[in-house]
């Protein structure tokens, strides 16, 4: 069967307020709505494999049209006809995250009980509400079972999560460039980047109007996150420096004249449309998220957290990944031996950083094989 | 002879204008008035010793009331009588970068033309225009020659950049984790600064008024530099995190009432004081000198950029500065070896992060005994 390319579905729970695990004084616990953003592909008689997102991405995990054009969709070299998540064999689902504003509830949804978006109202967010929201998805789709899930960076939280939340579901579980909880490092380029969008005159306490968004506050916290995404290393083999620049007109936005260096190109073209495209009360609740999730604090250690996990783990890790360094993948893996569940890691020598997981070439010569290997294995 | 520890005194140069050597169309090429703020120690009938500061640095290098407190002063544990940079050995002299804020002509001094500050207005400053300004005041204090120049990270720019300019003025450059160059990485998280300064309303084209300065621009932009200023490993040994923590009034500057975690904490607790105190200007003019500081560009190699240098040079790195990891350094030793220089290069063994070099545990242990030794090597 060919892809089923097509757009994103939605699914609305009303039956019962959706409930949020983690209350905080002042915000509501539950929202009376839950809406899910999804799209699947392939046959959904197919085993099932659940592609998670990560910290900017949406349900449109892959694009026949475009399959090597990341701005189309995200993971088009992993999931596909003939690719290692293979849509001919598997049927495969994504859901856009909950908390996020790919399609999911979240701080941009609106609140039916007001008629207006949620903004700062809509509750706190924890990874285990997002995979509840995906559960609940998957009831509706009448899967009743997981052959996989995967997914990088906040992607692989989730699907951690899942194994720990339903060990009867889940046959495997594929964490890629992820950890069992955020570091410090992360924690604070995080903290800047909440900061920076909040300092924007246009955010207003979250109540920003159509048109009137804090874009440029946005912009300059992805600036923030891109010195993240990739390494120090690959930054140095991938830009080159301008000097003795052509005189261009001075604007204070270009401060001196000096034409930008390649490394300022890229923050720039990769950061200000994604400040236009995204919503600002988002991605502070993202980076929230994020900053919060530590599983050997919620269930008093890694290991006492990877307990209840019945299925296979594969944990997939990078050299250059200085945002989630290896030791953290090695901290679950060894988590995951106290427990003899059965792990399979794989550390990548790579020097990309963070963002090698989406790479097409790394995808191909590094990651495929071991994966596919990992997924047909019994 | 004991330390001398006094305010700093001002030079003013104004029989002619200061010309910068990096005209920029639109940009004043000089400037009327160079005003040169510095602070000297010791007898200057002894060999003299110019420090030279950091981007957020003032010539306030040492103090003997406050011997450990980094906020009063920044080198104390280096600087001062029996120190490895002995003030009863040495004269020792430490001049505020021009283009910054710590009284040397910079963008926040006033312009006598217009009698109001230069703002964006004041001419784009190298490290040649710093090392320029402060080769006037020595000869103003009588100084014929330097037993050394030391300085770390921009610092070290400006230890080299005297070696390089001056051979017949230095008997010895100390290059503390610095570099030949700016790196992509700096050049991005730097930009990433410029962009959250230029974000305040308060910034109106550097055209801020007193009582109205951008003071969280600027914070934010210190909050991106602290991210990287001390090593992910260290900020993982240095700061806990806090969960299931009380529940606190709810602020949008504190988002989701969650207490901040010990990494934000030490953000917000270092970046909002500066953003008080320093001049944002000054800092976007400082992060542009660094961003565009390249040798090898300057000279068409590193190498040939050392051949002039006839000192005997002292390079020092740490193994955990990810800001100006070894390899920066290391490249400046291969090429000073290519020119027959007499280098000494010491890499520390230590995983704190770029600023290693300020730390008093790490000057007493690992950096006193090899520099003093260096220091009195004929």
């Amino acid at each position: 069967m060919a892809l089923n390319k097509h757009p994103q579905c939605k699914v609305y729970v009303d039956g019962q307020p959706f409930r949020f695990l983690t209350p905080h004084m002042g915000q509501p616990e539950a929202i009376p709505v839950l809406e899910i953003g999804y799209e699947d592909w392939g046959d959904p008689g197919n085993p099932a494999i659940l592609v998670c997102n990560a910290l900017s991405q949406n349900s449109h995990v892959t694009d026949l049209q475009h399959p090597r054009d990341p701005k189309k969709s995200w993971w088009n070299t992993m999931v596909g006809p003939g690719r290692p998540i293979d849509t001919d064999r598997y049927y495969v689902i994504c859901v856009s995250m909950l908390g996020g504003c790919g399609g999911t509830s979240g701080p941009a949804s609106i609140n039916p009980d007001t008629g207006k978006t949620y903004g700062l109202n809509f509750p706190v967010v924890c990874v285990d509400d997002m995979v509840r929201s995906q559960r609940i998805l998957l009831e509706h789709l009448g899967v009743t079972g997981l052959h996989g899930v995967i997914g990088g960076s906040m992607g692989g939280y989730q699907a951690l999560v899942w194994a720990i939340l339903y060990p009867d579901f889940v046959e495997s579980s594929i964490v890629v460039a992820s950890g069992g909880c955020s570091n410090q490092w992360q924690i604070m380029t995080n903290r800047a980047q909440i900061d920076a969008i909040q300092l924007d005159a246009n955010y207003n306490g979250g109540r920003y109007v159509a048109g009137k968004e804090p874009v440029a506050g946005l912009a300059i916290a992805r600036e923030i996150g891109f010195c993240t995404f990739i390494s120090p290393t690959m930054m140095e083999k991938k830009f080159a420096k301008y000097h003795n620049s052509p005189r261009e007109p001075f604007t204070d936005a270009d401060f001196h004249m000096q034409r930008l260096h390649d490394g300022e190109n890229y923050l720039r073209n990769q950061a200000w449309p994604f400040g236009k495209d995204f919503d600002a009360n988002s991605m502070l609740y993202l980076l929230q998220t994020w900053n919060h999730f530590d599983l050997a604090v919620q269930y008093g250690s890694l290991a006492k957290a990877m307990e209840p996990i019945r299925c296979k783990i594969m944990v997939i890790a990078a050299t250059g990944d200085n945002l989630f360094p290896p030791y953290l993948s090695e901290d679950i893996v060894k988590a995951l031996q106290v427990n003899n569940v059965r792990v399979r890691y794989e550390l990548i020598e790579d020097d990309y950083g963070h963002d090698f997981f989406l790479i097409p070439g790394i995808i191909e010569e590094k990651i495929a094989a071991p994966l596919v290997d990992f997924l047909q294995m019994s």
